[in-house]
């Protein structure tokens, strides 16, 4: 696999005079791709039914006679203020009932159907135009679906959308309903679907089958709309489509749209992010906030490879992505947006290509001088001075010139990454705080921490194989069909906390979870506790937040220092029963490693390395130089070691 | 007195197939008392007009054949769907404006004249139906009126309600209105009732008489749905008649209510209630997360004591009360659910009995595996093994049968709360967290730390008789005739913070309060203090929060180190005028019990007492043993001395 | 200069009875001013059209017969309730798009042409009533625009309005807006005026241009409510016109208003400002709890006094200014509404003297036992005895009647303050928690702590004529003429940080600021940084929040630890490139003062000086007694030097 730079341009926003020269430039550095067009849609038909093509014809014309390639975006994401003329009610409304209006961008309800339709048009009209040129490589649907909390809407488009939906998921049987949501409690049985109404703004509480139904249709409706835009583009083209996903988004099941998809990109902004939503303490964004989580933005690039994934037939550990949009410098939409350390845009590009991307594309070229985002960072200064990205995207492509290209091979540990269960945890977490996303990001830092590669996979038996060990936290529904195929597959497994705590509707099973194969486990009751009570274990390490008390004859391994059982195992099967801490991770991860024969490293704080089918990269989070087992790296360092 | 022990069953939520066994198994604990029908409507009548009976005659029948008595709750606190659909308008509408939609519990609006007739047309069929049944032992109306804070309502239904109220209160005259509530003030005067609104999302603060006037509505539209249904049942039945209360519900007056019904009950969550609404710092929250706080509890049992005796005729200390709903476990609406220290459901039966419930209903017979309670733990585990609350409610079973009958007897302190005193509070704190309940709630906890049992009473003459001291802590407005009771009952009185500082309308009174009898007293300045800056009192402990400067000629018994007086005293009067911290409390406890000659044994912490009128109750809350005056008591123990 | 004394009273709230005495009770203590009627329109207009001159006319002439010369208010903030009946939409809303009912007070949007009128015709009654009457001498318009945040509605009317400025804005070319604001970026290009909306409920952040736009028209909006009353009063009478301002309101231009006005004011509540909006660590606030911020009034005098010249052809340093309302004692609205220390109503008064007040007025004459500011001292208590503040107010009388009148003269030291950059700080402050108020008053409070007087200015070159030293901090938009005058007024200058960062509609100019005269400074790059992460300066101070990379040939004359430039200077003019602690502009303003010849004295904690044209004034703000170099000043303590 060849690896790749880019960047993303809006030739709308600068004078023509200066394309020939940005797209020089882009060359120059080195760049392959150059995403354009995703927010034109104004440009594009200033009134309805009336377009100006021009603009755009040229600028692609230019960018590809510089040797670029261009990713082409879909409008859809910003429709025009006159769409809102036709289509007053297509805008979403939040969970208070207030209207999300025009002025920024994503002003739209994916349940419109009117909105629908007018998204199906233009992009019929931009794939027949642009599907046959030769400079557009490829393209992306829409921008980052969900981004400002826009997959859920409460409008009556959704609500008549809804009813349809479950309507069509339970036959048409308001009585199946009934039962599968146990309606019978606080007399909520409906008499038709036309009763139904959104989960928002009730006295308490709504029945969690009535949130957990929600959440997957909300989450249906993105995969539908992006698959008739994907349909349309298809029948004009064979260049790859992608969607750029944005970070820490479990509104909606991206393997789903995944599956519709070539590639799967998302945009990384690691400050931003540590800022925003890595759920870091006060210490850890000091300690990281000019370099970012260590271990966040590996956790995503491993996500969406398993994204990459979904569509193909991609071996093991491969699956095609990008980072469509690489944050170069401060950002403007954080709490606060610190200037990133010297030589970290590098870091962030070798360790996206680390785990497999293909193209890394910094936002933006040139930073615009006005709107909302004028104080976000590009690769040139709003005065086209070349910006400190600009310098270590030139050091990257001198580093790719030396390197040779890579294949993938499968990790030796998957971890199950499942949209659906985050929409379990979200819908009860039963304590505050308690987060599925979260959960396995903790899993996968005590993974990091004992320096493993690791490959992100769904909880689909086909996904098993060839792994030495599988952890599997969280997983609240789990089929009969998955349990068995754990059991089965041969790996060391990992489950717990809340395994198969719930069937396909919400409701506790009986007998009482895990109900796993092989193993004699079962939860007789559950408990969250306030965080700043940790219950020790015998041994070291602790459980946070959220424990289960566990009766069964599988041999205990871990246990309270009063003597209760947390962890039991039977064959390769460990069952933990509470949220451990990263002491009692490590203790689990070195555990399972030992017995599956995996050779484990411990990481220094901070620095973190992962396996290429041919390289072992080493990268240094730390403003200091650090120890490691292959010398010292300096602060924001970078090496690669080729592997025989 | 008899005391008994009784669970919540939904026989609508199991196969028929396991009622008989389940009706087997409470009768083998020794449960007298099984509560059902409380949310049931839509079973009962699934369809307007059309009903369903079978199923609930079969159920009463199968519990009263295996000896249990029934407590029929009126389902009026969750109407079914199409209910919505025949009055579209009877649901609430919070502070903001937002409507309070279907979908989970109490979506109605008291004020609502259509509701109310369903209300009555149901409770008729059901009290018709099942008052002449012999199973059916007592009657429940509703479920927990104010929870989820439902007493309050912005919708249409209260706005004209409230104009009639207010018509109704001020004789039709406008005029009387704006004089009382002195609308001069800023122009607000009204030229008729349909000018006034609900005193909501006004530009600032409405005027307190405004506010103040709403909450008495409120409460009174609580008080008048009740005696609807109250008034119906007993045309049926002379069964008695309770409600299930919540823990700090201050938005209505219960006595009000109480007036109407023989029992009063309460449902006791002393885990939740310390994460969500003891008011407990999170040192105090970790210290007794599995034990609950050691006098909000008692402090209920206490209230709702006097609660039910504001309908009967019962002997001063005495009451008819129980708790209707007893955590039996981890519950699942708190921020966080631990599970109780082992031996703690015990702890809480006994203590309750301590305080003369009649008797303890565990919440609920089997846990549900669905739905929005599905995490509530109950008697038995969802797959129908004894949970542990089952193993305490038969230690207790076999402890009861080993004591005598008991009469309660009235305490040497009794103790004011007065709803009407919280409404005050609540419309004006004058400073950030100050609160009545809490008030209270301190003294409280000061008497406990003295080793005190304490009556609480109403601020009401006739029940002043017989106490050695009554303390009145911030009793806003105070009638002449209630001050002069006071002065005149003979038992050593402690008065203040703010007492007698309105009129019935929200006004300050002149003379300056407290304009006390016999006490030459008056407040001069009222200042709220930032609670991290104590003004330090000699001798000792602090006044925290706000602080009163008087003057007058009474003694003065506490001062600010300063030399500013805080405490005055005169005859058997003392006036407060600050709020003190729990050794300034201790202190005026102390002083208060050497003047009335009252014995008092200091508590170790975590550690209470109660008397009835032949045993003293001890009660070790604490995670480890306690040194106690009659011996070392175990964590979560409970020892019971005879009293000669 | 003559200085003066006053109270505000409600004759409407007591009985006719007790006018008299009153009166001659204000007279006897020394008050010249007493402020009448500014919420009494429900009394002079009961019904609409309908009119009860005789009570105002009786209490002009009880008090003008005691020799107190009356301030008239106008009675627009507090339209009766009829008028909500004729007007049903004059009501403002709120960002969440919520109405703002009637039933306190400022119940009107700005914009509703409707109350505009009605506002017109009662102004136009009232100053042709009483324009010529010889008691009243001073006249206010409304009170305190915006309080409760009352500029800024989302109403109908405001959307309207707002769409009318724009088209004038933009001489009705809406591509001329498009430019302006680059509504190319997101597709946000409008086709016509009648397409904008208001800038709230968007699903992200609106285009900042918009923002700014909106804050521009909110304030003009307040402008012209005010100019059109002022218009109707000059035209019966010559006597001074006022607004009372509130303190930190930065929602409208002040200035702008006060160019329509003879005279300033502003109500000053220091223990109230310090809990509510002055930006105090909680250890501030307990250190100054009962005295208020040592510089927050201080400043606020300071931009009153600037404010006081807009109007008139005063000399540099003066302008005519008062404290329309003083806090007499404990306050009811803030958090927590402690009393004063003795002596702080004496010190407040003579501070605002000491900054050039001719007038101090306590809010309010008697507190009032009713309605919602029951808790609000006044100089008498609700029982008539005098309160502290009247006690304090014959002292300053005394202290008065032997202090010779003063005249003002201008300070060494101008220090910018602009209502227009509150503005674009508050569009996009960049980092949570930047704002340029507490930027400016940071500066202020570096140049209190070295014993400078100091003169608020505005960004206009008339006004830097005369300074040895100018601060400009923050002034996010300049003018080429006000860079270039600054550059030329021989003065010493700082700028930055973000000097000249934005142009007129928001954009980022290039070249890039601060693009300042004869200043080779660039800012290349923008951070905003956790709060907790300050970066330390080589030789003490740090930058919190907000730092700028700077390049150019100008001298670094601070850098960071790691050798980064962070102020430079070149000629008179010094650029600081970020947020200064204490420390960092302590060394800036010593710098300063030592090149521009100014002697500056380090003064203790919690003491401040200020200088009048004849007199050094030295107050201590602490509890306890504080040397400074006149000698020792006790807790409270106010000192008058005479300078020669």
């Amino acid at each position: 696999m060849k690896r790749t730079l880019g960047t993303c341009y809006y030739p709308e926003h600068w004078p023509r005079e200066i394309w020939e020269e940005d797209a020089r430039r882009m060359a120059e550095i080195g760049l392959t791709w150059v995403r354009i067009g995703e927010f034109a849609w104004k440009r594009i038909e200033p009134t309805p039914g009336t377009f100006d093509w021009a603009w755009l014809d040229d600028a692609i014309e230019v960018l590809g006679n510089a040797g670029l390639k261009v990713v082409l975006g879909t409008p859809t994401a910003t429709p025009p203020r006159w769409m809102i003329d036709k289509h007053p009610d297509m805008i979403a409304v939040d969970a208070e009932g207030k209207p999300r209006k025009f002025g920024s961008r994503r002003h739209y309800c994916f349940s419109h159907e009117g909105y629908r339709e007018e998204c199906k048009r233009i992009v019929e009209l931009v794939a027949e135009r642009y599907g046959p040129n030769p400079h557009v490589a490829a393209w992306q649907t829409d921008n980052e679906y969900g981004c400002h909390d826009t997959v859920i809407s409460y409008s009556d488009a959704a609500r008549t959308a809804f009813r349809k939906w479950l309507s069509e998921t339970f036959d048409g049987d308001i009585t199946a309903l009934n039962d599968a949501w146990d309606n019978v409690f606080w007399s909520m049985e409906y008499d038709s679907f036309d009763q139904i109404d959104l989960p928002n703004l009730t006295v308490t509480e709504p029945n969690p089958a009535h949130t957990l139904a929600f959440r997957r249709f909300s989450s249906d409706q993105v995969v539908n709309f992006n698959r008739a835009q994907v349909d349309i583009i298809r029948a004009h083209t064979d260049a790859p489509i992608a969607h750029n996903y944005m970070g820490r988004e479990t509104a909606f099941d991206h393997y789903d749209v995944g599956e519709d998809l070539e590639i799967s990109s998302w945009d990384s902004y690691p400050l931003g992010f540590l800022e925003d939503r890595a759920g870091a303490t006060p210490e850890h964004q000091r300690k990281y906030a000019r370099q970012g989580d260590p271990d966040f933005q590996a956790f995503h690039h491993d996500i969406y490879r398993a994204v990459g994934r979904a569509q193909g037939n991609h071996p093991q550990g491969a699956g095609r992505w990008w980072v469509m949009e690489q944050q170069p410098g401060p950002v403007n939409w954080a709490p606060y947006n610190p200037a990133p350390l010297p030589g970290m845009v590098r870091l962030w590009t070798w360790e996206a290509f680390a785990h497999g991307a293909e193209a890394v594309c910094y936002f933006r070229w040139r930073q615009a001088p006005f709107a909302q985002e004028q104080m976000h960072a590009g690769m040139l200064r709003p005065d086209s001075v070349d910006a400190p990205a600009a310098h270590e995207a030139r050091m990257v492509m001198e580093e790719l010139a030396a390197t040779p290209d890579v294949q993938f091979q499968q990790a030796p540990v998957g971890l199950i990454f499942d949209f659906d269960a985050a929409f379990y945890w979200e819908t009860q977490p039963h304590g505050a705080g308690l987060d599925y996303f979260m959960l396995v990001l903790e899993h996968y830092r005590a993974l990091r921490r004992a320096g493993l590669s690791v490959d992100i996979i769904r909880p689909r038996p086909s996904e098993f194989e060839g792994y030495k060990a599988i952890l599997a936290p969280g997983l609240m529904h789990m089929t009969d069909e998955v349990k068995q195929a754990l059991a089965d597959c041969g790996a060391e497994v990992l489950i717990g906390p809340r395994s198969g705590a719930r069937n396909a509707h919400f409701r506790m099973p009986v007998p009482l979870p895990p109900a796993f194969p092989g193993l004699d486990v079962t939860v007789s009751r559950v408990e969250s506790i306030r965080p700043d009570l940790p219950v020790a274990l015998a041994g070291g390490g602790a459980v946070e937040g959220y424990l289960e008390e566990i009766e069964g004859s599988a041999e205990t391994i871990l246990e309270t220092e009063a003597g209760a059982p947390v962890a039991k195992q039977a064959g390769r099967v460990t069952y933990m029963a509470g949220w451990g801490d990263a002491k009692a991770l490590d203790r689990l991860v070195n555990m399972l490693c030992v017995r599956a024969r995996i050779a484990t490293v411990k990481m220094p704080e901070g620095v973190r390395c992962r396996e290429t089918g041919s390289e072992r990269f080493w990268f240094n989070h730390n403003t200091t130089p650090a120890e490691t087992p292959v010398g010292i790296l300096p602060a924001a360092g970078v090496l690669c070691e080729t592997l025989d």
